[in-house]
């Protein structure tokens, strides 16, 4: 049982990628504190415009923050939100009228220029605007009408982690501001507050991880499943094993995925399962079994279901007892502990992914 | 110069996907021909309701021309377009509020039920509702308000690619319609119908996209890049060669790319990228040349200008003469005659994909 956390792999070495790792319980419990009074003035700015759209500019793993936004804030408040193509701004130099939406912009830098641009254009035509960001005096801060800071502390590994669970956390608190009904919005705050102990436990899958990884560690391809606001999770773990294991994950809604490449199913290619219990659950189990049972498909299935577990070849556990609507928030932080381990059982330095750099400022 | 198109590969048995993708020329100038009674009623219920904001569901192929229309409906009518996430609709049970947005279900079957169900979810709130189908019988086309019919003909192939240029055609023919500026219209009228003679000259790209694929077909993985308006082509283009040819290709808009997997580049995974002439030529060329000079990566280059194709180690043209934005709908070919030569290299069939159906009924 010695593992990424307390065991020696991690311990052997100074690595701001595991430490940050271990941050979120309480880099999400801060901003639990601090709830009312970073969303509150965003919710009442939202009631008063009469918003029923919202449009997010975001990159990298911020974009799959703005994911977990377009089903959330669609599941629970009704609101129709839009990804944003900042290249519209930034290169054909065109600002298309906002409306009556608000205009969000995520990034843990703040330093983004097309994400700036995006949010810059919506002010000037009024519309209202939101930053949410790890660097409160960063350009993006200082242009929008809001701003909401993550107070995560300095990231300094490469590939985000602490940023996106805190971003998730955001994002579900504006959720929670946004319900109408003060019962609703009670419920919702119970929810959110047994998050932190939840992360806690999510750091105890990291010897499933590791075993996890150390049997994948020859692959070069894989395929990442999620659905619905875990569709989230799938994204995000895909990326972290791009960046810093270098290995081709391509990342697929569970819907998308039957619509062409189950082709690419083949011996030696493991499929990664974001199945949790709930809404997604029936549909994730069906389709994991069909896979296996029709394609040879050998899987990796990341839930707190036994019984979806036990459709895996290999599985990864997510803590129990976590309401839905906030469960991505916890699952992506034993896919973060897997790519971490899968990073170190290829023999890469998680610290130094090839050809990445911490800002990137594309426009 | 013996080829797909009119050599001995393509001929010496029956395909219906070369005999389809062939077709195109003929479907879009069916379409141009019906344009006005296709679009004017749309049009004018757009302008009619006060539109400014778009929502969009599709699947495969169709969400590829959904991307499209993101970009050119932003670019050239500054309308939000957002993607639905169909399941907030189907899983959840959840439909937003559609408020002042036009909602458009894209589905050459017309028969999945994802994209029917947020469509339903729309007019039921008395937002205009649009279905673009190849079936005009279908249960989207009953459902949506107003009906674009693509006039295809029987898709029999189970890869889409002639509903996929007349998605495009109709994605366009209505931008045109909403642009309010009669000298605009016309000259966007203009550029439309040479699309016909240009999807002819695409056909002849067969040579070259054949000598390209035959020298990457031990490949297993591949990266396509694309920018803006042709983010949409990488897209399709990497589900081509991911369904027909089984390898995995993962598609970036350039922008992307930058933030993450630049790591994943490494000798034996070629790159495609789709870099025209226009807005996104100088950044795509500086990309291209940074990812060969500093990382070493293979490319092939599908472009009109032989500058940009000189920076790559392949190259497959793309017709000259086609105005920026109606471009998408011409560079696709070539690609598609990409996909089925490396189809055909890799010893696999175009006409049995495995593991695919011809319509997919997810919900």
């Amino acid at each position: 049982m010695e593992s990424l956390v307390g065991g020696p792999i991690g311990d052997n070495r100074a690595m701001h990628l595991r430490d940050e790792i271990r941050e979120q319980p309480a880099v999400v419990a801060r901003l639990l504190a601090r709830g009312p009074e970073l969303v509150d003035p965003v919710a009442e700015r939202v009631r008063r415009a009469g918003i029923e759209h919202v449009v997010i500019a975001a990159r990298g793993t911020s974009d799959h923050a703005a994911i977990y936004a377009q089903y959330l804030w669609g599941v629970r408040n009704r609101l129709t939100v839009a990804l944003a193509a900042p290249s519209i701004v930034t290169l054909y130099g065109v600002a298309p009228r906002f409306g009556r939406s608000l205009v969000v912009g995520i990034s843990q830098s703040g330093a983004s220029p097309d994400v700036i641009a995006v949010v810059a254009a919506a002010r000037a035509q009024g519309a209202p605007t939101l930053a949410i960001t790890n660097t409160p005096g960063s350009p993006l801060a200082e242009t929008a009408e809001h701003v909401i800071d993550l107070g995560a502390g300095v990231e300094r590994a490469i590939a985000a982690t602490k940023t996106y669970t805190a971003e998730l956390a955001v994002v579900a608190l504006l959720s929670t501001a946004l319900l109408a009904d003060p019962k609703a919005r009670r419920a919702a705050e119970g929810d959110l507050a047994r998050v932190p102990d939840a992360l806690e436990r999510a750091l105890g899958a990291a010897p499933a991880a590791e075993a996890v990884a150390a049997e994948m560690a020859e692959a070069n391809r894989a395929i990442v499943l999620g659905r619905g606001l875990e569709y989230a999770t799938a994204r995000e773990w895909a990326l972290k094993i791009k960046e810093l294991a270098n290995l081709f994950a391509d990342p697929y809604s569970a819907a998308d995925f039957q619509h062409g490449p189950v082709a690419l199913i083949e011996p030696g290619v493991p499929v990664l399962a974001v199945a949790p219990s709930g809404t997604i659950a029936a549909g994730m189990a069906e389709l994991l079994g069909r896979l296996r049972d029709e394609h040879g498909a050998e899987i990796a299935v990341l839930s707190d279901d036994p019984t979806i577990r036990a459709v895996g070849r290999w599985a990864i556990p997510i803590p129990d007892g976590v309401a839905e609507w906030v469960r991505p928030i916890v699952s992506i932080v034993p896919a973060q502990l897997h790519a971490l381990a899968l990073t170190l059982a290829r023999g890469l330095d998680p610290e130094r992914p090839r050809g990445l750099r911490k800002v990137t400022r594309t426009v």
